[in-house]
This record gives structure tokens, sequence and C-alpha cells, in this order.
């Protein structure tokens, strides 16, 4: 009983908690406040901080069910990463799949993603996500989002199940999710409206959040989280609740560089400049659950040639590694299976890069593949200057510096492999409908891994609630979803699986809420 | 200015904190409390949580400076894990080395950590504890601990620089330290004594902690931390700050599973029973960074036929992986590099294991290296009947179901690579002194990984001070040390690096706090 009473005493005492912590002059970032102390400014049944897949799923479907919703988006335009991702949607069995007659399964969907993640995928999670798929893609297509008709055959997945955006990018998808939103009355949307901490009610209920309005990000900061002071402090009640789709902190150069000292500011991201963690640490600060924060995802795809995820990041997915070769300069020789998983790709191309030599790996493709890309993937790296495009093997060979003659056996002993329908390196050729690499012109550009995942987050439950690490209970009045949670997707995520985790539990969490 | 009036506001209107997310009737666990409006039972300048490596430095460091030192251990026994541990102990540098001729360096001793640390270990704390093994294994010295004459060579590291204990065990350090200590008349020792909460004044300084004295563990509780309520609740003051020392979290079922969901209740760990998370969530709640949490370690050389660390460990680590060979049971064949790092060694292990048809590696060496052996590795097993003696390689192969004649082969292969100082798996055998496996009797017993350490916890500096999520700065008053910070060892600990790092970082904090 000494304990029952002592917390009833501190209660009465008015303890004063992590904020106290963080009290110093120098910061109050994060810093939780009371209810009784906040007069909230709006009120809302629902507030959702972030404005990506899973903010927007969330928003659509609270919203639908009449509550009065909020979102707010720190920058100046909407759709986070999501916006500028690639667009590739993994549905598993889905239509077109029996369509096309592919056999697929929740089982597989697993397998696969398990492997990927090291089996330290949380599987309720994933099970989760595999049941619900179809209802988040038939919410977008209701939204009017158009896919290519046929399916692609993501990285790692044992079969194509993954849906592309007609135009070749996320923003496919969430433009027209913020058309859709904002036709309805019962959603308000604020951009620039930077959340800085949680509003919790006397039993540790989430109530509301405070932001500031008009507030600018700043690019040119070290830390945008806890330097920038621009905008207005308001206080949002959420009668409901609040749900953080915050998305994840690759651009965050003091978190990541805690799970990895590697990474500092010269590692380039494939990420928005506004991916920081705040949101994340707010809800670390109340008592959320840390899952698997140290494990971040290269995407393999990218190029050193150009800032972020670039024009030519999706060449490579679609073109170069699903129907081409990487090979190492030095060597003209291949090195791994251009589809296997991220984390097996990115730890390979580690192996060749050595960038103080400007020393990169060269994908690429041949004519074949170019009519079945989208324009995007395909004209925007090539007017960029990025993806090159070479009459012989020859010319490709002398214009990065490889052994024209090894390179030439390379091509003959990939192309041989794609007709055996068995590839040296495991590579799934049987799936390229026979195009190898014979038609010139040939297409190349140099490639590099860039921070593009990060895995871990808060621990939530299958209804999106967040699980606090004191009661090991949902934190009352809290929801996540997408990047800003942890466990799905193991210690590392399979391509196309993100826009499916997102927008499943930000609707999950729309439905609960 | 705006968020510098609200900070100002928020601290007139009395924050409520993370306390508030925790207030719900069911947890105020590790609710950090307000100074003013606690009366402190006892008054102190060092407040150590703990009593093994990390807490006894700090301990004796503090202490001999003529500071006022209490340290508080839940358990009803001192020591930690660390009195349980093998004794082994990394210095690079020492003298012993220059005795013997081995050259090393601390690049050589940062070389080794990192490759084991999958190259993201924080460098500055490696850094530290190379600069600073020679004195902490001095304090050990002075305190009266005793070693072995000769050094041993630790899985992964490039030479012999680890020093083993007379007694074999963890015991040869910290009983005389304790012993050390508890001379010390400033220094206050409390068993049985828990520590709950942190206090921290209004400037976000730690300034004590609240405990429950006459507290007892109860194994039986699926979560102790939380559901166990025995116990009087003291206040005491840290006039100087506090030492967290308590440790990692191999035995928190709930905190480990988020990390790695494969790690249910029915997975052995070599930790003793009270080897929770407590401390660690206290100190994320007043803000620590979370650093690594994800990565645990598995120790390689215990044994699936008893239960923890057991007695069957050392006899591994010092006598079979060093001196002999693991094999696969159904083929007779090797498998890995015995002399490998941990995480190498486990993912192996794993790969051999099949737990439901009782499928474990068989470790064996004969009796040439049992002289060399501490009588406690090799008679405890024996007696315990964990350690099997055979005549015969004949009568080993058909206790254990092994292929006789594919066993033989091995043993032959690897007895040439000993003489030729060149082993299939790369293993050092260079340094076993010529010993191979020739002359009986031969000792086997089986081998299974099991949870060993958690390499992440809270981010220090070299100062072993604590860092704010929030600020990116020292928590005033708050320091820590051992398995409970998290960095210094990156993805994979070395064998033998525990005891350095847990002793500098507490001896650093008792000289800085």
């Amino acid at each position: 009983m000494q304990k029952e009473i002592s917390r009833r005493e501190a209660l009465k005492l008015g303890a004063l908690g992590v904020g106290a912590g963080v009290l110093g002059a120098s910061n109050l970032m994060a810093m939780p406040l009371d209810a009784k102390d906040v007069k909230f400014d709006e009120e809302y049944d629902v507030v959702i901080i972030g404005s990506g897949f899973g903010a927007l799923a969330a928003g659509i479907t609270s919203a639908e069910r009449g509550l009065k919703v909020l979102l707010v988006e720190k920058m100046g335009r909407l759709g986070g990463n999501s916006v500028i991702n690639g667009g590739i949607f993994a549905v598993p069995n889905n239509e077109a799949q029996k369509k096309e007659g592919i056999k697929d399964s929740n089982e597989l969907f697993l397998k696969d993603c398990l492997k990927a993640g090291l089996q330290i995928n949380h599987t309720e999670l994933l099970e989760t996500i595999a049941n619900r798929a179809k209802d988040v893609f038939a919410l977008t297509v209701k939204c009017g989002a158009k896919y290519v008709e046929k399916l692609s055959h993501a990285g790692g997945h044992s079969v194509p199940r993954t849906y592309q955006t007609a135009n070749g990018s996320g923003s496919g998808i969430v433009l027209p999710m913020i058309e859709y939103i904002e036709k309805n009355p019962n959603v308000v949307i604020k951009k620039r409206t930077k959340f800085d901490d949680f509003v919790l009610d006397n039993d540790g209920k989430v109530v509301g959040i405070s932001v500031r309005e008009g507030y600018k990000f700043d690019s040119k900061l070290k830390d945008d989280d806890r330097e920038n002071k621009s905008g207005e402090r308001k206080f949002f009640k959420a009668k409901r609740g609040v749900v953080l789709a915050s998305g994840g902190f690759c651009r965050d150069i003091f978190f990541r560089q805690l799970q990895d000292p590697r990474l500092g500011k010269d590692v380039d991201s494939t990420n928005h400049p506004g991916a920081t963690a705040g949101g994340l640490i707010a809800a670390l600060n109340i008592g959320a659950c840390p899952v698997q924060v140290s494990w971040l995802q290269y995407g393999p795809w990218a190029c050193p040639d150009e800032v972020g995820f670039g024009v030519g990041s999706m060449f490579n997915v679609n073109g170069s590694f699903r129907y081409g070769i990487s090979v190492d300069p030095r060597t003209g020789k291949r090195y791994m299976n251009e589809l296997a998983d991220r984390k097996t790709r990115a730890d390979a191309m580690f192996k060749v890069i050595d960038a103080k030599k400007d020393i990169y790996p060269i994908n690429f493709c041949d004519s074949q593949c170019i009519p079945s890309l989208l324009s995007s993937h395909f004209e925007k790296p090539l007017k960029a200057g990025i993806l090159k495009e070479f009459k012989t093997l020859d010319e490709l060979a002398a214009h990065y510096k490889i052994p024209a003659d090894e390179l030439k056996k390379t091509v003959e002993k990939y192309n041989a492999g794609v007709k055996a329908g068995k590839d040296e390196f495991g590579k799934p050729v049987e799936t390229t409908g026979g195009i190898d690499i014979s038609k010139p012109p040939f297409y190349a550009e140099r490639g590099v891994p860039k921070l593009h995942h990060t895995m871990g987050g808060v621990k939530i439950n299958t209804k999106a609630q967040v699980i606090s690490i004191n009661t090991k209970k949902p934190i009352p009045g809290l929801y996540a979803a997408g990047e800003v949670t942890g466990g799905t997707h193991g210690a590392s995520r399979l391509g196309s699986v993100a826009i499916t985790d997102c927008l499943t539990f930000g609707m999950i969490a729309g439905e609960n809420i």
C-alpha cells in the first residue's frame, strides 16, 4: 500500500515530470503541458500531426465518420515524404494479381517482409497491413488515385504484388487524397503550423497539442526543431485524441547519429529537408515506447550525381535494376542480385563504393525496357544529364572507365542467365519477360545508397494506439501511423510496403479514434 | 520571442510533464518528482544506483574524493551481473603484453571493437576506455583483485590483451571492491533498496531519488518493475548528483521483445533475474537519449543443459572454443571460427541449432589444454554433468550421434591447420601454442547462445554525463556507467570489454560528479 499512497501524494504535490528535466533556460521543446493550465484557441474532435499518407488516411477516415478534424503540417507544402516517394504500393492478394494469374498469400507477404526485416518484425502489425491493404488501396482509388495496369515486381518480394501510380510518384496518391479531403467541410488543414508539445489532462490522456502558426522551417539551421523560434503559439483541443503521423527522422543529424555515428551532415538522404525527429521525441517524452530505433534504411537506387531522391532513383528501380545490371567500374563485374532487398543491396554497394576516389557502381540496361517505363522515370533523368545514353557497350565502358572486355563478358554471362532463367546472383530473371542487355542504345546511371527510411519509432498496437513504456498499455488519446512508428518492418523495410503501412494505420487510427 | 514567453508561462503554470502521462491509476513507476514537494529522508553528496562494476568504481572514486556516498541495490546481494560474469578484462597496451612481447595499440583496440560493432560504435567512448583502461585495472588491483599471469586471447581481439581473474569470475574483482568500499566511512550501501524515480529541481537538475527500502525482488512476477509493490518509500538527496549504473535489460521480457519479438520468456539469458529495464526507463522518462537500444547480444559460449550463465560457459570460452572446435552433430563438420566475435558466432550457431529436435552444436577439445584452465572452469561443469569426458572420438561421436568418420576427418583437418598455422575458418590457431585435438581424454559440452548483453542504453559523453534528447546537452546532476549506457560497443560488444567499459565510466563519473 505504501506505493499507492505515495502515488496519490505525488499527484497532490503536483509532480513536475519530464517538463522539469527540460526546464533549463535552453529548452522547453516537446514539453508536455497540463490541460488545466491551457486555454485552447480552437477545438476539434481529432487533431492529426503531419500530412503524408498516414495523416491523410486518418483524416479522411475520421472526417467521414462525422468528426471535426484538424491536420497540422509544419512545412509550406503538404505531403511530407509521401508526395516525393516513388509511388509503389504493395497490396498482397490484389485484383490485378488474380487477372495476371499470380498466386499470393498473406503468409508469403509476411515471409518476404520477415526475411528482409531479419525476422524481428512485429508480426501482428504486418498481419494487420496484409489484411487491410485492399481496403486502403480502395480508399486511394475512391479519392481518385490512378495506377498502371501491370503490377511491378519490387525488390525482395517473391511475386509481383506492387501497384505503381500512373504518374510514377507518391504524388499520384497524395494529391488526389488532398483534393478529396479538402472538399470535406469537417476538415481544417493548416500549413506552416509546427507541432511542439502534447497537452495532457490529469489522467494522463492526450487532449490536445500546442503548435506555432506561421512557422517557417529553416533548412539552414543545424537543428530546426530546437533552434527555430518562428511562429505564434496556439493550443488546439482534440476531444477524441491526437494522431501522430509526423514521419521519420532521416534528416535529423543529431538523432540519426546517435544510432549510427557515421551519418554526419554530409550523408545524403532521399527525404525532404523537414524529416526531423521532433514529433518522435515529443512522443518519447510522454512515455511512448521506442522500438527498433537503431535500424535505418538506405535506398540502394539513388544517384550520387544529384541531391536527395532526385529524378534518377526511379530509373534504377524500374529500369536498370529490374531489366539490367549493376557493375563495379574497376572490374566490369556484377556484385549483387539487383532485385534483392534494400539492405542486402546497400551493403553490397557500399563495398564497391570509394567516395574519396569518386568510384560508384554503374547501373545500366538497354533500350528494350524503355517502352515499359513511365516517361517521367526515363525522360527526367535523361534530361537532367544523370542518365546517359550510349550507342555501344564500348562507349559506355570508356565513359565510366570500365574494362570494356570484362564488361562485355559480364553482359554475355547475364544474358545467358536470362535465357536460361537462372542468374548467378539469384536475381529472379524469369520475371523480366526475356529482356536482356543486347539492343542499343544502352542507358546508364551511377548508383549510390542514400538514407531513405527510419524503421524504428513508437510502439503501436493493431488499433494504432501508442503504447506507454510505463503502463505497457495505450497512452489514452494518442494514436500513431507511418514512419514515426516502429516494428512493422523490423530491421529493413521491403520496397513498396511503406505506403501500405502508412495508409493502413492511418485509416485504423481514423476508425478507432 | 513567442516561444520564450510561452516557456516561462508554462513554468509559471506548473506544467505537469511526463508525470502526467503516467498518472493514470495503474502506474506511477519512474515518475520524476519535483524537489520542492519532496522531504528528503537522508542526504548524500552522491547517490549511485546499482552495485556492479560501474557503481563500485563510481563509489570508490567519489568516496576517495571525500564525498558522502550512497549505493542502492535492489537485490538481496551486491554485484548485479558483474559478480557472476566471466571475469575477463580487456586492457589495451597493458604491462603483461609488454612482458609477453605482444604489440598492441589504441588504434588496434578500436579497430577490433568497431569491426565487431559493425562500425556504429561511438568512437569517443571507445577512445576513452582505451585511454583509461590501465587506470581502472590499477584501481581493481588496489582493491585486491587478483589476475592470472598469462593473458587470454578473447574472441574477436587481434591480440591477447585480456586479463583473467584468478578465480575465473567477475566476483574476483567485485568482491574485493565491495570489501574495499565498505571500509570507507564515507560510504553507505543499502541492499533490497529499489530505485523508482528521479527527483528534479526547478531547473531540471537531478537532485535525488525515491526508493523503496525493504523491497524484495519477485522473480515469479511477470513484470517486477511494475507489479512489485514491496518496500517503504524513502527519498534520498544527492547534493552533487546521481550515477545510474543499473545494468542492462536482458531479463526484461517486455522491453527486450519490443526490440526483438522472438525473445519471449522461454529464451534463456546468462543474466541474473533482476536485470530489468526499470532504471533505463526512468532515465528515458526524464529525457535521456536512447542509443542503439535495438542491439542485443548473445553469449555464444553458453550451454543448453543448464539455466543462465551456469558453470559451463567458461569451459567453452577458455577450453573448447580456444583449444578445440565446434561441430554440427548432424554432419560432424565445423561451421565457424570458434574465436570470431560474439555476433558472428551466435549467428552461425543459430543456423545449426534445431531446438525442437534438441539439436545443438557440440564443442570439444582434448586433454592438452586442461592444465591451462582454471579448475573452476573445468571441474565445476564436469561435476555438474554438463561437460562430458570421452576416451575416444568414437565414444564422443556415439554419445552425441555424430557420424564418427566425418568427425574424425574434421579433427584431422583442424589438426593439420593448427600445424600449418592456417585454419579453414580463419581461427587464429597460431595463438593456441600448437595444441590440437589428439590426446585423449576428450571433453565435450553442448553449446547454445544465450541473451547476454544489451548494447544500447542512454547516451553519455566522455565525462559520463547523460545527454538530454531535448537540450542535447548533459542533464544536470545525472551520470551513467556500464550496461545502462549505449554506444561504446555499437552493434555487438567484444568479449572482455564490458568490464573495461563499466569500470572506466564508473570511475569517470566518480571523478567528475
